[in-house]
């Protein structure tokens, strides 16, 4: 098949998904839906790049799929929005074809999973790397949104599930060890990094109880900590000891890198949220297993500007620690 | 300023028009916003690739931020749909910051224009050519959305505006003849490949008339008749002599050069839509006198798979000849 024959191959898979998508059976220069009457739209959009983002030795095409569209719905999740209809644009090499029908593969199934609908798209050349962007849109009822600056003095700092997998995943390949990449923790780790698992159910629980400050972890718990911080204007005390790790990370790299990965790591997409300390028995009731909250720190008074103090062991962490945030 | 300090400027700005579009004050992991209580939500999205869609040689950054808009606002208009709001991706090159601050510019030039608002978006690095991704959200009224599939035999073809000024603007630039470049001429034809309008109010004027077919011309006139012949299955006469040219195109172009664009050349942005013949002064009343309709073909039988006739002077276009579709 000719280049230009399989760029229409792609072409016609994604007004095929456009099709089969949409109920009202709109025309293919835009896709149309309803919205839940009274719910507000819900945004939100990510781009990966090849050799920045992921590299496709390290990553198999429908990981990237997978990923491409987790990152986007990790945004929906932490505001306790419902996923959604996607519009997946992506700039490709000629010989890409393959890949890339694939990569839409992998991004199908977390779809599915996921309740989102790819409703539209756009397929174009590059000669440079390739390019994946994943527009997301929701919905969520007004007043029920999770935000950043939220965060209240005496309020506990709480996540989802565990965190540092991800991170000792990306660790491992790097390594390049491949004794080290073959065992089964390895796998566990390596499917932490590669098919994260947005925490759609619980920014849905959690704003449904009216909860109003959470934030997704995708650059490491101390920098999420530090964004909450600054945008509700407070002093967060992260107790690093507290974070969750996975076994896996543990046997494999050890309790010491474990954690501080867990601390600095990025790509877990668990939730960071706050919560009134007397409200943390609702929060622990609503939450399916797999998103069992731990409390890894509090809210301690008002800052403008915003402050995180990280401690260890009881003690503050200096300056210059990993994942210390300085201001 | 540092490389990462650029590109925390970029984010920044992003997070700032968020800010400021936001009338919900919503935090920044997605944008929200509420539709109107029955409105359908629109979606499109387009992936401009450096060296692919633009070459920065020849398009300055405001020019490139608007068509980057444009032609996913030129998607809304053929849909009768009202923007909206988008959120924009970027990958750059660390040296590209300033350039693309003013690309962000030209984009909400066009964004101010059109009642478009930028709510979010992405900026990521690339080592390789600069990519742009809009993805735009709109309304509509359903029932009221134009498609491709509407044409049926008795409609007449009706074209918004004046074709092939994009087309002859590119061949200007193609050519590199700094004096042809330099007239007014010259400047009319640039202006239209590198800053089209798309056609919102005309798109919305057909919606509200309960119209039922249109596309924008961005591939051609001829090769977005095919479109509309394909999905309506119809057979679509197309009369090329009839196509309204741009008087600088003929006159630095020559009639037959300019006449040949106007067929095949793409990027003009103009409405091509049917109408049932009696609804003809309808359609000329309410469309503004820059988007002046003119009837260009006629839809003459119902053709399962579609076919397009090119005429020219009375007479039937050879297969082979520029612009006609072979079937």
């Amino acid at each position: 098949m000719s280049a230009a024959g399989e760029f229409e191959l792609i072409a016609s898979l994604a007004s095929r998904l456009d099709a089969a998508a949409d109920g009202l059976g709109i025309g293919d220069d835009a896709a149309a839906w309803p919205v839940s009457p009274g719910a507000l739209v819900v945004a939100t959009t990510d781009m990966l790049v090849e050799g920045v983002h992921f590299r496709l030795d390290w990553t198999s095409p429908r990981d990237l799929g997978w990923k491409a569209l987790a990152v986007s719905l990790s945004d929906l999740a932490a505001m306790g929005a419902t996923p959604g209809r996607a519009l997946v644009s992506v700039a490709l090499l000629p010989a890409q074809t393959a890949l890339v029908l694939e990569m839409y593969e992998g991004l199908n199934e977390l779809a599915r999973l996921s309740g989102t609908r790819v409703v539209g798209g756009d397929t174009v050349r590059t000669s440079g790397p390739l390019v994946v962007n994943v527009a997301l849109l929701g919905e969520a009822e007004p007043g029920r949104l999770l935000r950043r600056d939220g965060a209240r003095p005496g309020d506990l700092l709480v996540l989802t599930g565990a965190v540092g997998a991800s991170a000792a995943g990306l660790a491992l390949l790097l390594e390049g060890d491949r004794a080290r990449l073959a065992g089964p923790e390895a796998a566990t780790l390596l499917a932490a990094h590669h098919r994260p698992m947005p925490r759609l159910a619980a920014g849905r629980a959690l704003a449904s109880l009216g909860l109003r400050c959470a934030i997704d972890v995708s650059d490491g718990v101390a920098s999420e900590a530090w964004h909450l911080a600054r945008a509700s204007g407070v002093t967060i005390r992260l107790d690093t000891d507290r974070l969750p790790l996975t076994a896996a990370a543990v046997a494999l790299i050890g309790e010491a890198k474990a954690r501080q990965l867990a601390v600095t790591g990025g790509e877990d997409y668990q939730l960071l949220f706050t919560v009134p300390e007397a409200r943390l028995a609702e929060v622990e009731s609503v939450l399916r297993e797999e998103d069992r909250p731990t409390v890894v720190g509090r809210v301690t008074e008002l800052r403008p500007g915003g402050l995180v103090e990280l401690v260890a062991a009881g003690r503050m962490v200096e300056p210059g620690q990993p994942g210390y945030v300085a201001f």
